[in-house]
């Protein structure tokens, strides 16, 4: 690590000029300056090309002094990091932290109120945050708003979902920044519970490209104990700016000296692959606090899940219709119940049979006649098994196979009631030995008036975090706050959906075929995604004839998102009968490490197409993913990323030359070659199709 | 147990006439009907004068059709019970429940919708409540309003407490209803949140005396699962109507069918002794729901509290000044801390010397340099002790006296943060033996937006006493809803504060004196109170000359509150060197028992004075307690309550001649007679005084 810091002190006040900070490799510039009121201003350029417009930055209190104007410069620091470090899991076993950071002491001369802003500039980007500094006393303030601008250049093509305080289940949009607007949306999306309060507002992460070929990514890392930030969008002057999340109150976040928010992440390339390897937003959170990570473990895992999304059987024991009767053991079972010990036992045979390491099971504890929809406090107590699911001698035989079982937390958004329960739900798991949970927040939050991206939610799904961490438990939330990097602080915050996942197709108009080249772009920066992708059985007409949903790619592109789409927890997601039938094309799946050496992506288009080779954490072999949107692609990968001199045997899962994600999805070839460093392989996708390949070295 | 049911099936529905109640003794009588509207509508007579005029009911809600009219009588059923059951702990052994009721099945026909309100008419006075019946399917609603009315006869004599959704903690305005106007109080009250959105609105039990001399009272028993209600109050025409305290989005209660309202209950007698004595509120509750009980017992305890409260020493190790140093080990002590290993043991052999059950400590954990007024969320996490408060130590040398440890849980109104910890902190008071746990909440609530009376905050009260019965862990909280009677259905939440206590006396105004023959005609009704009586010293210019707040009674008085507040749990709050200054009037305190077998009334009036004899639950000693307001009083008592034929050795504890509450409150004099059932006592009370006697019989 090589660290240089400056301190430049000044016996009277700065007359502010533009203050220069650059990114290593100097191709990124950042100027920051006061404006004559004091505002404080920053602009980037990326390659001498203007990037960021000169832009406000600001926190509005409510009951202060808003921190917006006013403002001389007392001093400044400048430091320089270069470092590694080494994630528990991860993309790739050791990442680099390398940035130029200058800290701007600001002063609100009359009130003797103090303001820093800190940049730190990477060479993907620039990220600054806003520090209340420690002072004589505590100080407790209340933001109202935060008034970061973010004025782009142009009327960039931008991938985004709108502004909805308690979903990102949304597809991405892909129309230039003057077309966005939500009220054009189609609400027949599956999506339940919608919070959108402008049509011009999105959520970010947010994708753009210029018309000059610039990638712009628009992010924040690090949200502690602080909303989650939107963006308002002025379609005219392409002016975008910060926009967090409100409580039940209309507050925005309760904060006390010394604090800071999250970072504000503007990143920059000429080259996408810039963008979707980027590590920053890792790099900008708190370093690991668990001492003894040793029981935190990459799974793939299959479960009693898909087959309530097709309808084969429910999550309830006895039907709504038996919602009235509060005690299980008053309740008729309806015969459909997914959840049973024997069907659990038949899942857990799979999974040992085919080398899985976890079996999640939802729809095993008492409340699921009476969850969804009607902000109902208590609906689950987390401990109480329904009648036909012995948790005990689940435990034992999944124990004798060698399998972990996966703990499953619906809190239909009643985190009150969660969090009333947490200790005793992580108590039972330590009981019957299960190493991780999937929790769920379906539903309108409870504290009521709360919504799922506000402080208190941020802060619920971060302690819940901490508190699983005492339990030795990994956690993966469902409809939680997208992650923004948070789990390099707490590693067992493994993964979380936080996006539109692959259930969506399921028993809605689903997912478009570039949804999977967007997500890595977007929501996949600020960490892994539960997307349980693997599903073969394409067409849900098998469950139904009546059925018209399906998933939008073909099978083999299923199997490339186990390399694509990044997660050390990864579910194979179908049926277990249904992999029955496809084993040659299973083994990839059973083949597939969660957690790597190293990454490289070797080809990217937001919205179009990603490949990525990735070098299993446990030996040499490699892993290829490529898919792409609704278009049909060919294309030639070389594998200099290969040890040179070694030879590998390359097993090569593609779309059959007759695959096409509509109208033949299951269409799939497998064919074996020897491989080097020196090889290149054409591969062919088709429309909606992805190739797997994987790049095992002869002994 | 003698029940009897009727039930009228109507063909058609009816054209109601209306429908009268009687009390058993028949000198009450509610009259029920439908107003042309189909509004519900009541009436109450008493000895044949009107009570309560014709008054509306109904509830309104927030996104369906209001309960409030176009109802039809579909039919009526009527029961009558007489019936006894036992408290745990009570102010007697055995309490008579006996009521007529009558069930009103009340239907919106065009859109099928169903109401029930059902009265339930005591001797003592009327209870209705609104039910919501089980449907075909569960019918979730909210209540955006209740709209009872209360309609009085005239301008009634009135102990009032303005309509605060924050605090019961105010002294009593003793007006006429049309002068009752919370604008006109002095809220230089040491009251510290206020939330008063109304001039003409107050809080329940509200106690009033008529022209004529009734004694009428309004209130509410078994809040559980609704929000707390206050009165509006028309000072023009006399008439009330409910105002149920909202939640952080303005709804006042979620619920779903089946469920019932809280009992709106109307005393009535034209003797003040009725009402006092009624033990109506606790009838309305649920019975026990606990089956073993044999750990619910009555404590008398001492405290490391009142040192606090009189400056002496510090709840805070370190000083405010070290608000900032998060971690204890950076805390620098400030000498003052009074929950101290040392200090507390002290406390514990004067416990253990002078007979008492347990011993409180506050201040024994981190975190009270900065707690209070900053609507800070993690602000205890009640189980990390300080670093010179050996809890394990204190733990095993209380085992070796044998007393018992009570914790202390403040929460600063951070709910959310303590229910994150209950059972963690329940858990460590296990480990450590401490049977009860005294619970604050002082400041504003969080959840953000929620009220201390809000139906969040009523389900939490519920739901701590709930959760400590698993624990066998007995509660008294602070700060908190008033109770309504939830001690019969949880008997281990065995009292709570909820009205203006002792403290105030030590550092604010204070309590004139008569506040205390108020409090059992409003907050006691609803169950004990922990008002912390027993102040010997009772100015403070002993601990500092520049003081000049005292306590607004004598010193007997303050004996004589052990016996006309009732609680189980009673503490004895002066200093223990204050005790040991006047060991011979201390002599009461440690003979006077916290639970009875029998209590008897024997004289009432609100705002004058209150004289009550109570029989110990194990022993066939009598206890009699008298007190009166800012007037002298003279009185003769019969003892006729005594058992016939018996000698007893009678200990007066009275006011001295020349005991006054202001000029001389420390003047008093014991004395000893011999009685038996037919003596007479003549009492005199000084101004602000009271008599303390213990009656215990010659073996």
């Amino acid at each position: 690590m090589k660290k240089l810091s400056f301190l430049l002190l000044a016996c009277s006040f700065f007359t502010l000029s533009a203050q220069q900070i650059q990114s290593p490799s100097k191709e990124i510039q950042v100027e920051f300056s006061l404006s004559p009121e004091g505002e404080p201003i920053y602009q980037v350029n990326y390659k001498g090309k203007e990037v960021i417009k000169a832009s406000k930055l600001g926190v509005s209190l409510k009951e202060d002094t808003s921190l917006t104007n006013g403002f001389s410069l007392v001093n400044k620091e400048e430091t320089s990091v270069d470092e590694t470090w080494d994630p528990v899991l991860g993309e790739q076993s050791t990442i680099r932290n390398r940035y130029n950071q200058v800290s701007f002491h600001l002063l609100q001369k009359e009130i003797n109120r103090k303001l820093d802003i800190v940049f730190k500039v990477y060479d993907e980007g620039v990220a600054f945050r806003y520090e209340f500094p420690k002072e004589e006393a505590v100080r407790y303030f209340i933001v109202s708003d935060e008034n970061t601008e973010f004025n782009l250049t142009g009327d960039h093509k931008t991938f985004w979902i709108p502004g909805d305080y308690d979903s990102q289940e949304y597809v991405y949009s892909e129309t230039k920044l003057s077309e966005i607007d939500n009220s054009k949306l189609d609400s027949n999306n599956g999506i339940a519970l919608k919070s959108i309060e402008s049509n011009y507002r999105v959520q970010s992460p947010l994708m753009m490209k210029s018309a000059d070929g610039l990638y712009i990514n628009i992010f924040e890392a690090a949200v502690v104990n602080y909303p989650v930030m939107h963006l308002n969008v002025n379609i005219e002057n392409f002016q975008l700016s910060s926009h967090l999340v409100p409580n039940a109150i209309g507050d925005k976040a309760y904060l006390r000296t010394p604090s800071v928010t999250p970072w504000r992440t503007i990143m920059v390339s000429d080259d996408a692959r810039d963008i979707v390897s980027s590590k920053m937003i890792l790099n900008l959170n708190e370093p690991n606090k668990i001492d003894d990570t040793s029981w935190i473990k990459p799974m793939k895992y299959i479960g009693i899940w898909w087959e309530m999304h097709v309808g084969k059987s429910t999550w309830d024991f006895a039907g709504s219709q038996n919602a009235q009767n509060a005690a299980s053991k008053d309740l008729i079972p309806s015969g459909k119940h997914g959840a049973t010990t024997e069907n659990t036992k038949s899942y857990i045979d799979f999974a040992a049979k085919h080398g899985f390491d976890g079996v999640l099971v939802e729809g095993w504890n008492v409340g699921w006649e009476d969850w969804f929809g009607n902000w109902k406090e208590d609906v689950f107590d987390f401990t109480t098994p329904y009648p036909d699911f012995d948790i005990k001698e689940i435990s034992e035989y999944a124990k004798s196979k060698g399998v972990k079982m996966i703990m499953h937390h619906e809190t239909s958004g009643s985190v009150a009631n969660y969090e009333r329960h947490l200790d005793r739900a992580f108590d039972l798991m330590k009981k019957y030995d299960y190493p991780a949970v999937k929790s769920g927040y379906v539903g309108k939050i409870i504290p009521r008036g709360e919504y799922h991206d506000g402080q208190t939610m941020v802060n619920h799904f971060n302690f819940v975090a901490e508190r699983a961490a005492d339990y030795k438990i990994m956690v993966n939330s469902h409809e939680s706050v997208r992650p923004t990097g948070y789990s390099r602080t707490y590693p067992n915050y493994i993964a979380a959906e936080a996006a539109r996942g692959n259930e969506f197709n399921a028993w809605s108009s689903g997912n478009d075929p570039k949804h999977e080249t967007i997500l890595p772009f977007t929501r996949l920066l600020g960490g892994a995604m539960d997307y349980t992708p693997g599903i073969f059985e394409i067409k849900m007409d098998i469950y139904d004839p009546s059925k018209t949903e399906q998933v939008h790619t073909t099978l083999a592109k299923q199997l490339a998102l186990y390399v694509t789409m990044y997660s050390p927890l990864q579910m194979a997601a179908d049926l277990p009968e249904n992999y029955e039938r496809y084993l040659d094309a299973f083994q990839f799946i059973k083949d597939v490490p969660a957690d790597w050496q190293e990454s490289i992506y070797l080809e990217a288009e937001p919205g179009d197409y990603l490949t990525i080779a990735r070098k299993d954490k446990n030996s040499e072999s490699w892993f290829l993913g490529a898919i792409t949107d609704e278009n049909s692609r060919k294309t030639e990968i070389k594998l200099d990323f290969l040890s040179p001199g070694k030879k590998y045997k390359a097993i090569i899962y593609q779309d059959g030359k007759d695959a096409d994600w509509k109208a033949n999805p299951k269409s799939y070839s497998i064919k074996e070659q020897t491989v080097t460093s020196k090889s290149k392989l054409k591969i062919s996708l088709a429309a909606g199709g992805g190739t797997a390949i994987s790049i095992v070295p002869f002994n």
